[in-house]
Parts: structure tokens; C-alpha cells; sequence
């Protein structure tokens, strides 16, 4: 006994994915890195745009005192207050800065959202096929996944959440633009799921929150517009981060924004900043956070990645590919032309192209292709895509 | 229902500490913050090392590609192996970067240690006074905390700490330099420490992980040394950050270390990086890994932190206050003259002097300054500690 048994068992299971990415890494070693096509892992290759390079100089050459020091756990004030006016551009509640929490990454503002909601068994719902780091996340604070699918296009199955309902649910946790589906949940979807959940919550007695994931927001194809949630629900959250807008996924800096009418405000915010400490994040790292107060309205070139879509979707389709095109974020998951994903990926994998299996997303019978890499490494892979389909294509 | 009972709970227990606070900010605001004398935080005054900012300016200036991009959930090769090499200086077990995982500072790598090893139940043993976020951490991976008294002088008190021992005993975690007492653990005293836990790991059947919180280890006065809890016993980790002895605390940036030599290392190890990530902190800030792998030599001037400690202990001796002599760390814990040291403490608010009770570390009958603060705040808040003292001294 030296780890915990849950990690370990963990490690076990995800024994089969750290395989996959060791024969990647061997293979790039074997036959280098430019002749293998890494589709896996959703780590931008579009630089931060200029001025954030320009913003960091500037703040870097501030000699001001205390820098680098704490701050309060929600993060600075000015910072705060630039989320809630550039939050203020699209949404009908009005934000102030009470309203926001600087957090480590999305995947930090998750953990502090259901750090502040949870109790032991409490339930949240997710429509799959999902990010399953979700799980982990629910685990650490003993709640309990309620997985229910999505309709054949990824569209959010409202009758399927309403089903899904128990006395246990308190919460409801949406992805749009969608990792790994790139769905983009219209105006009219996240009403009904409004609707819906005001319902249920009155049922029940208590609210159940809409938390939404929205790191993708700003990555968007074809002049769709992600709504906002806080119009279509009370009771919501809001948990993104600056990693895949502004390519700065290692540097952990996201927030988290609380519906300005939702109930109970006060306690909640005062438990989001204490989860955000006792978590052992303490804050949002000083540096990002001033710089990112700079750029709220910046992007990296959107255009870039749907270009790097069209080809790759136009290449796909022609060699029978079957797939929804996504709407946004830079992933695309299409069917395998058999049951087993695993089997297909590893015959991908053969031909130096590395996915990951829909399994690993709560979808068998699809893989992922995260598409943020350089344009070469989509057309050099489009040989491999084709002979792997004419093998299995029936 | 809005948040979880527990967080519910822990917001209500801490509004007195919150309500100080709160006053504390009120008078700054009534007697401008230069009359308020501000000695609750260890929030470090002293700037970073200049080394630090033209190591960051360097940073920022280069411009290669990916700089800010997702590295592996250990961080990158380059800091880990900066880190493995600055440990071989003063351990006597090789570290290589296999056995380093960067981390959101102290308080992320302490969460992510308890992660790996602790099952529901675990007990961890913890010498008190103590820094009590443990409790929130170990409670978050249902851990539970068997706290042990140390003796008068703050020093371990081995034979308590084996008398504490159960068959759910997982870890031992200490902090030394100490925070809120600034005693430092001699080498027999680890030696023994880790003599008891191989004993008693001997006859569980499982090891008994030593768990070393180090942050303040450069912070030491009068030619003292930390000694090595490595040399000391083989089931161990360091935890610790650079927002002490850099005065970074607020970019969140430090590392967990394995000792090379731990039982059943690879599991463990995985077992961290996997911790790591599913805790939502993913890796450790991409610009502060690499800022600080070129400054592990460097500390800021401790001979100032002595200055004032000197100043501080002098003056309060002067005054009959009580107290052991902190070898290390930025804390002075002096006894409070009467048993309330809620009390004690409030009357040293109406002097404008800010510190924080003893019962916020498990030390009941004391009070905690953090001299971490500009020479004039410890010389103007001088009257003041008099005055109160004359007051209750019998």
C-alpha cells in the first residue's frame, strides 16, 4: 500500500492512454517528429497574440512593490472588475467585480465551483460524449457523475437531463463550444434547459446549478454566437479560461463568474473564494492575472483554426469520413467505420497519425482530432486518413 | 441549500477571523494604512531578488514558440532537473528529474501529496501549533488530522508523535522552519523521527510517509541550517515553493520531491503527476517554472528578515513578553499575559496592532506576529505592545 487505491487503480486504468502516448513519443523519435501527426491533446499551436507579449514586457518592467505578492483569494480588484465589464458586453445581469473569482485554469474554477456546492453523493448530470477529466473532478469532492447522452447530432437532449433528475441532483455541467464534439448549444436549447431546471429545482426544494465550461467561447466558425447562459438561467456559473483563446494554457489563469441574481449570493461567492483557497490554489497566479485584465476582448487569429477545420473536414468527407462539423473549439469527432475505436485508432496510429479513441470521451465508435496543429501536419496526415478508411470502409 | 454544508460551516467558524479582518481593513481606512500596524499575513515585504526580474525580463523577450503552451503535468525537463541538481547539494540521496513535480506552490504540492497517498480515513499526524489550512487540505481527500502537542520550546515531541500512531497512520507532516513557532528541527531530532517511523512502518506493515513543508528553509538566522529530512528516512517528500525565500507567493510557484530512495517509487510518482492534473491545477505556471529554475541559489536578504526579528524580540522582552526565539521563518509566537488570546489579541487592535490569536494555529494562549513588514511598522507599533502589556502583566 503506498499510493491511495483510487489512484492507484486510476493509474491502472488510464494505463492503456500512457501507452498510446509512449508509442507516439517513440515513434517521433524513430522517425521525427515532423513525419508524426499528433492529433492528441488540445494544446494550441497558434502563438498568444502580440499584445499579450507586449502587455507582459510593460509588466514586467513596472518596479512597483509587491507585484508578485498575495492579493485577496478572489484575485486583484482591477482585474476583477475588467472580467465583470467585458462580461457586462454579453450578458443582460449586470456584473461587478463581487461577482468574479480568478482561478487556476478552468480546471482550477471547476474544482471550485463543485468544491463549494458538493455534498458526499450529491449528483451532477453531463451530457456525453464529455471531457471524462470531468469524473476525476467530481470524485475529489465525493459527487457523482450522471452521464446522459446527447442526441445523434450532439445536440443537448433535454428530456434526457429531466430523466436523469433524482432527489441528489445539484447540478447540471454544460461544455459549449464543446470538447470533443465542437457543438455549440443554441439560444434556444439553453432556454429550455432553463426552463427545465427551474422546474426541477422547484420540485425539489433547491437549486440546481447550471455550471457551463466555456474555454472555447471566443473559438467559433461561420459567425455562430456562443449565448450566454446567465440570460437563459438564474442559478448559474460560469468557469472558463484565457488557455485556448490566448494560448496560455501553461500559465493556469481562468475565472469564475456567479449569475448576479443567482440565490443565496453572498454565501456562494464567500465559498467559491474559500475553495479557491483551501484547495490549495490560494489564487490565480499575480503576473497572468494582470495581464489578462488587458486582453479580454483579444483572440488569437480565429480564422487560422477554421481554415485548419475546413481543410481537414473537406479531406475527411472525401475519403467517407462520417462526422458533424464543428461549430467550434478546434476538435472533430467523427464516427469509425468500426465498433472498436481503440483498434481503429491503433490502425491510424500505424500510419503515424495520433487521435485519441472516442472512449476515452464517453463515445465509442468516434475518435478525437484535436486540430490545433501547424497546417502541414493536417495535409501530410490526409494520405494516412485515406488509406485507413479504404481498409475498413465497407 | 446554495453551498455545501461544509463550506457552509467553515464560513461561519471563520467570520470571527473574517470580522478581524474586516475591522482591521475599517481602521486603515479610518487611521490611514500607515497608522495601522498590520501583522497578520505572511505576505513578504521584501521585493524578489533583482536577479529575478532580469531573469523574467530575459523570459519575456524570447521569442520562441510554445513558451506559454501545456508542458507534461510534471513540468518541464529543464526546471526538474534545476531542481534535482540544487537538491543534490545539500542531500545525500542523487535526485534526478524523475523523482520532481512542479507545483502551484507549497499549498498545491501539499494537496497533491495527500491525494497520492491517502485512502478515506488516513490518518495524518500533525505537531501543533500548525498552520491549520491542513485540516481543509487533509479534509478534502478524507484525511483526518491527529494533532500532537510539541513541547514547551516548540520542539518534536517524539514520544507523543509514537503514542499517536494507529493502524490507519499514513503520514506525518511537518513544517520546519515552523510556521507560526520559527523552531527549526535539528538533525537528531529528524534522525529519531525517522528511526520511530521506520519502527512503526515495520510493524503496520505499510510505510509511514514523512511529509516535510518547507517553504521558509533559506529562512534562517544566526548561521543556522535546516538538515535534510532525506538523510534522515527514506519514505519521505518535500513540498515547497519559492513565495517566501523569492517573495513570489502570489505567482503561485514550487515542487514536490520524492525521496529517490521511497519505497515503490514509479507507482508514487505517477501517482503525483497524475494528482497533479486531476486536481485541476494541471502544472505548475509555465513563465515561473522556467523563471525559477535559473534562481535556485538566490533567496532575498535574509539578514533583513533578522534585523527584525532582533528589532521585535528585543523590544517585546523589554516589555515581559514571553516567547521562544524563532530560529527561522518570518513568525514570532509569544504567549499571551491572560488565557484569552482572542482577547489579548483585541486589545492589541484598539493600539492598531494587528495579529493574529494563538487558537488560529492550534496554540491556544499565544498570539502570532508575522514580521514580514517594513521596519517602521515593528518600531511604531513598539507603544503599543508596551501599553497592552503593562495592562495585563500581573
Amino acid at each position: 500500500m503506498s499510493a491511495s487505491e483510487k489512484i492507484q487503480s486510476a493509474i491502472e486504468k488510464s494505463s492503456w492512454i500512457r501507452k498510446m502516448f509512449e508509442q507516439g513519443n517513440q515513434m517521433k523519435k524513430q522517425y521525427g517528429a515532423e513525419n508524426v501527426f499528433d492529433f492528441s491533446l488540445g494544446n494550441p499551436n497558434l502563438e498568444p497574440p502580440p499584445r499579450f507579449k507586449e502587455i507582459l514586457l510593460e509588466l514586467v518592467k513596472d518596479a512597483s512593490p509587491g507585484r508578485h505578492g498575495y492579493m485577496p483569494n478572489a484575485g486583484f480588484e482591477e482585474t476583477r472588475e475588467a472580467v465583470a465589464d467585458y462580461l457586462n458586453t454579453f450578458n443582460r445581469p449586470r456584473f461587478s467585480s463581487d461577482e468574479i473569482v480568478m482561478s487556476v485554469g478552468a480546471g482550477g474554477g471547476l474544482n471550485v465551483v463543485l468544491k463549494t456546492i458538493l455534498n458526499p453523493g450529491d449528483e451532477v448530470i453531463i451530457p456525453c460524449p464529455y471531457f471524462v477529466e470531468y469524473n476525476f473532478y467530481l470524485d475529489t469532492h465525493q459527487g457523482v457523475p450522471r452521464i446522459v447522452s446527447t442526441k445523434p447530432d450532439f445536440s443537448l437532449d433535454i428530456d434526457a437531463i429531466s430523466d436523469a433528475v433524482t432527489q441528489k441532483t445539484k447540478a447540471v455541467l454544460i461544455n459549449s463550444p464543446n470538447n470533443p464534439t465542437g457543438r455549440v448549444y443554441p439560444e434556444a436549447a439553453l432556454n429550455k434547459l432553463g426552463n427545465l431546471l427551474e422546474h426541477h429545482s422547484g420540485k425539489l426544494g433547491h437549486p440546481i446549478y447550471l455550471i457551463s465550461d466555456e474555454p472555447y467561447r471566443k473559438i467559433v466558425y461561420d459567425g455562430i454566437k456562443v449565448p450566454s447562459i446567465f440570460d437563459a438561467y438564474k442559478e448559474s456559473f460560469l468557469v472558463t479560461s484565457f488557455s485556448k483563446d490566448l494560448s496560455l494554457p501553461g500559465e493556469r489563469i481562468g475565472y469564475v463568474a456567479a449569475n448576479p441574481e443567482i440565490t443565496d449570493k453572498e454565501m456562494l461567492i464567500a465559498g467559491l473564494i474559500l475553495s479557491n483557497r483551501i484547495l490549495g490554489y490560494v489564487n490565480a497566479p499575480a503576473l497572468m492575472q494582470r495581464a489578462v485584465s488587458h486582453l479580454l476582448e483579444e483572440s488569437v487569429d480565429i480564422s487560422l483554426y477554421q481554415k485548419k477545420r475546413d481543410v481537414l473536414c473537406d479531406g475527411l468527407a472525401s475519403f467517407g469520413y462520417d462526422f458533424i462539423k464543428p461549430e467550434g473549439a478546434f476538435y472533430l469527432f467523427p464516427k469509425t467505420p468500426i465498433a472498436d475505436d481503440v483498434a481503429f485508432v491503433a490502425a491510424l496510429q500505424a500510419e503515424r497519425i495520433l487521435p485519441v479513441p472516442g472512449s476515452g470521451f464517453g463515445g465509442p465508435g468516434h475518435f478525437r482530432i484535436a486540430y490545433c496543429v501547424s497546417d502541414e501536419v493536417i495535409e501530410n496526415a490526409m494520405p494516412g486518413f485515406e488509406k485507413v478508411m479504404k481498409r475498413y470502409r465497407k
